[in-house]
């Protein structure tokens, strides 16, 4: 299963599964006592590990890092870890049961000694936890760094990343899986789906819900394609057609969203996510507050006042947030100025530099929209932290939304100026082709390519400095010079800017479906390039991520529905504003305006009872799920019942 | 506790506490089956409760039904049933924890054998719940009925019950707790609060909840009477602060709903069902199908396809009620013509008769809108029934909301037309006055003194007969007497009416609300007597109910949400239509839609966002939930801790 086994401490081999690396300048003493709670035994609350120092590299220099560390485990510790989270595996019957090592002969997959009962993920995962939950004892500081304080319970990985000991912690990755998975997933060009269990089988739930997640919506948009094309390239200006077709997309729109939480939970089934218990969630590195206790596990931990923290979010970032959107309006104006000045000069006085200066506030507006996206991306994360959320999850909540709300502001409020304060549907449907195809590229470029080069210089170097010392036949690098290679790969940010380019993308189909017909084509495009590039980006230009096991989509699923009522609005104003509806209201513009009013208000009335009546799990799943519960639920009842038996018996006798 | 106890066929005494009344006629080997099917031990399938025969009346006749059985337990079955329930209860250190018997020394209110650990309700629905889950075992049909089928695990009440053997089955009154509560609750005239936990305990959770929802509801509405009361005395016309008013009203609708949200689950807390774990619904009685399995549990059981239910809600249902929509706009049409030609008459010829002739379409109107709701509802009944639903809650949850959208149509439909198509604000401050106070004053005498009269006579009727044998001082019933007198007692059907009342009652406060500023006056001066006459109801005019362990108030919680959207809707377009507001917008009236339009949409909007904001469940709820979960996950992880621990001393021995 793996490339190579390492020797361990004790002289037995085992496979390294996960690499941490700690400053080249960590004092010596914190070194031995973080190895030894590692490796010492359960009962005496260590992690129970395998772990071991990585040799230096072939070509040794003094700039590299003495201090990185393999970390493994025997397949017993992490079948054990697995049932302590509380993993959920399919059994013989079928069903998705919660894995309990005494049961395990109960499940499909495991044979003889379950050597390959979990998938290096999951066994990445499990490392990853039992080192997160590494608990300090009496120790009061990492040893050799009295700045870095401990108290009884705190988890001492965390706090070495939150102090800087810790520089980082990554799964490695396996080459010839990897080499597997590339080969069915992008290297051929082909018609078939993705291969989206064998995604989930090396990066986790959450990865596989992503591209799951890009290949629903790019199937989803296929109808919509097939009859845009016709209403393109025929009925350019009948908007008669158009209602029904912007009706029919709204419907559309609604339904697919729907339909991918019943296909979501489906997925999210199989794979062992859906039912699965979260552990209690532990405060995230960053979070500090006063020494106190939990109300909920009663472990000492830093306090922070939520009423604190409401504060800090409703009196700084949301006046910040309202600033920026403020600011982002006003220089959309100045682009609009400018764009009607550098018109104003070229009808007077039409040459050829003057027809290049209309070009000018175009340029200056993209570049300005991508610095302040920058500044803002920083300026949100900065001010994310500072409200210093206790959770993971509350953190990346706020945080998305922050960006969420100017993003979608920067990329539409021009679009939105163009056709409610214009009127001018001939310049909405240039900018929108422009903006949607302009920014598929680039985003491909900047995402994949770009990185990738940047990697395979390094990449090559390394090679290189490699072969000068020794002669490789196939060009693969050993262990050690793969896990300094992949320590030194750029780290993946999770599936936020691949949602956030998505959700884009949906606003460009959805918001202004029907003036621009084509768009829906388009996305589809980009969206199959989009599997590639990602896939590529994913196996080849980044460091393997943790597993991730996400049940859903999360916040993402809110604010594509969040979109998708917008896009009412705004379509039935369009179609509002059309010339030919208006037609049918020769006398009066109020009656005009009241039945598109009355047509919006009854179209969202439908969406919400439409998305009231599609259930959210599929019927054979929640069977399944009340299956499981209600055995739950028996089995409880008779321990009850034999208990009691048990008690009346006693109490017969006496 | 109870006012007398009984003799048991063994010889024990034992208190009865449900009423088992079955057809004079039934056969003598069904009653014997039935009574040792209930005496059996649970070990052999039974029940194992106590059950006797009610002797003979005083007065007997032979019309009397000799086939009444009290049902009773040892405190010991019912602490089991309890557990077996999963009833939650207060620990001593403040937690709620579902009850077990083998910690039951850990819980705060047992005292020495926990003779009053349970009320009386919760031991009532403990019973309930024994029968109900009483399964027949290898019998194929009732003994003596070969109409009536039983197959494994059929629930041998509902089989009763569905073939008309077993008339009725009811809790038990408790003559000197009633007597203590209905003093506490609404016998003396007092500003405080109404003992809700004094009536949880008495009626159990369901209506516990709907008398703290009116209450909350007449408290939230005390600020919006406050500021109603200076508006309709000082301001009628001025359009201005109206304005402020609605919006006031507006974000209060939604506020009060989300907090009452909070309240609930803080209530449904501390009485221990919000963390209940609901037990697998069975079929409700009137349920038939071909016999098959059931995908979740294995037992053999009706089953009745999906799809044929949806056809018969989607074809005959919906249209159904589009059709009786339909009718009953046509109704008010007509009301409106008759209305309009009456005071033709009346302009024509003011005399005396010409003005009574111009009561008599309201008169007609309210006649015939009365008689259509009763035989609409009847019909949604059948239709209900018709469809055929597995479940007792999703067969609620569909006559619900037939019932609601009639209801809301033909209380509602005449002020929208007012409103709306007429644009006469005069008239629609009078009808929505007219309207408030006669349901008023109608609801209540039908609702509470209508059927306490008539229960009145029968129980002086009663009294008097037994008076003529015997003399008794203090007038009280022997139990013989008093069982009889509650089994004629009316069954009371459930909070369905007097939610739907409190629903009406909030549409007419909330939709109007900026026309007329005192409805909110008049709505807390009614739920303020309403408290009175539904308690009163309660305690004298119905048969006890079983307790209904709910949670929250369920599908009304989403009726009263969806009300206070429309209210948004209603008031601005209200607003919009006022004079004053025209008046800003003398060159424009497009100008003067859109702006109404878009405050609609942004109140809308801040609506959602608020919803969303104030969390359903107050934090330190929270806390305690989550502490709940971490311990049984925490609970969990230890068992497999020391599992494991033992599993690898055993690897390491071998």
């Amino acid at each position: 299963m793996l490339q190579e086994s390492s020797v361990d401490s004790s002289g037995s081999r085992f496979a390294p599964l996960v690499v941490l690396e700690l400053a080249s300048d960590t004092k010596e003493e914190a070194i031995t006592w973080l190895l030894s709670r590692i490796r010492d035994r359960q009962q005496n609350g260590g992690a129970e590990l395998l772990v071991e120092q990585l040799g230096p590299g072939i070509g040794v220099k003094e700039k590299e890092n003495p201090n990185m560390f393999l970390v493994g485990a025997s397949m017993q510790r992490l079948l054990c870890g697995a049932e302590d989270l509380g993993l959920f595996k399919e059994c013989t019957d079928g069903s998705m049961r919660a894995f309990t090592f005494a049961s395990k002969h109960n499940f499909k997959d495991f044979k003889g000694d379950g050597d390959s009962f979990l998938s290096m993920a999951e066994c990445q995962y499990v490392i990853k936890h039992e080192l997160d939950t590494l608990r300090a004892k009496e120790e009061t500081n990492v040893p050799g760094y009295s700045h870095a304080k401990l108290y009884p319970g705190k988890s001492i990985i965390r706090r070495l990343l939150s102090k800087g000991i810790l520089i980082q912690m990554f799964p490695l990755h396996e080459k010839e899986e990897l080499k597997r998975l590339s080969f069915s997933w992008y290297k051929k060009v082909k018609l078939s789906l993705q291969p989206l269990d064998d995604i989930r089988h090396y990066y986790g739930e959450g990865q596989a819900l992503y591209f799951g997640f890009l290949e629903y919506f790019t199937f989803a948009l296929v109808p919509m394609a097939l009859i845009g094309v016709p209403y393109y390239l025929f009925d350019w200006e009948d908007y008669d057609k158009y209602v029904v077709f912007a009706v029919f997309n709204l419907v559309w729109c609604t339904v697919i969203l729907e339909l991918w939480k019943r296909r979501s939970a489906s997925l999210a089934y199989y794979w062992g996510t859906l039912c699965r218990k979260k552990a209690f969630e532990e405060p995230r590195p960053g979070f500090h507050g006063v020494l106190g206790h939990n109300p909920v596990t009663g472990r000492a931990e830093p306090i922070y006042p939520t009423s604190k923290r409401h504060l800090r979010v409703y009196l700084v970032s949301l006046p910040f947030v309202l600033l920026c959107l403020y600011l982002s309006l006003y220089v959309m104006m100045i682009y609009f100025l400018m764009e009607g000045w550098a018109l104003s000069i070229y009808d007077e006085n039409p040459t050829f530099w003057t027809h290049i200066l209309l070009f000018i506030p175009s340029i200056i507006y993209a570049v300005v929209i991508e610095a302040m996206n920058l500044i803002y991306r920083y300026a949100a994360e900065f001010l994310t932290e500072w409200e210093n959320h206790r959770l993971e999850s509350s953190y990346q909540n706020h945080l998305v939304l922050k960006v969420l709300v100017f993003n979608f502001f920067s990329c539409f409020a021009s679009l939105f100026y163009i056709a409610f304060v214009m009127q001018d549907m001939e310049l909405l449907r240039q900018s929108l082709a422009t903006l949607l195809i302009t920014s598929q590229i680039l985003n491909q470029f900047m995402e994949a390519f770009l990185p990738y080069w940047l990697q395979r210089r390094r990449n090559k170097k390394m090679i290189r400095k490699v072969q000068k010392r020794r002669m490789y036949e196939e060009k693969e690098l050993p262990l050690v010079e793969q896990v300094r290679l992949e320590a030194d790969m750029s780290t993946y940010l999770g599936t936020f800017d691949d949602y956030l380019e998505l959700f884009l993308l949906f606003g460009y189909v959805s918001l202004f479906s029907c003036v621009f017909p084509l768009a829906a084509v388009l996305v589809v495009l980009n969206n199959i390039t989009e599997v590639y590039s990602d896939a590529f980006k994913m196996c080849r230009v980044f460091k393997r991520p943790f597993a991730d096991p996400a049940a859903n989509i999360g916040v993402w699923q809110l604010a594509f529905e969040a979109m998708s009522v917008i896009a009412v609005v705004t379509n039935c104003a369009l179609i509002g504003m059309s010339p030919q509806v208006r037609s049918y209201f020769p006398e009066s513009e109020t009656q005009l305006i009241l039945c598109t009013v009355a047509a919006e208000h009854v179209l969202l009335g439908f969406k919400f009872i439409l998305t009231f009546l599609i259930q959210d799990v599929p019927k054979h799943i929640q069977d399944k799920l009340a299956r499981l519960e209600f055995e739950s639920l028996e089995a409880l009842k008779k321990k009850v019942k034999s208990d009691s038996a048990g008690r009346q018996h006693e109490h017969q006798s006496l």
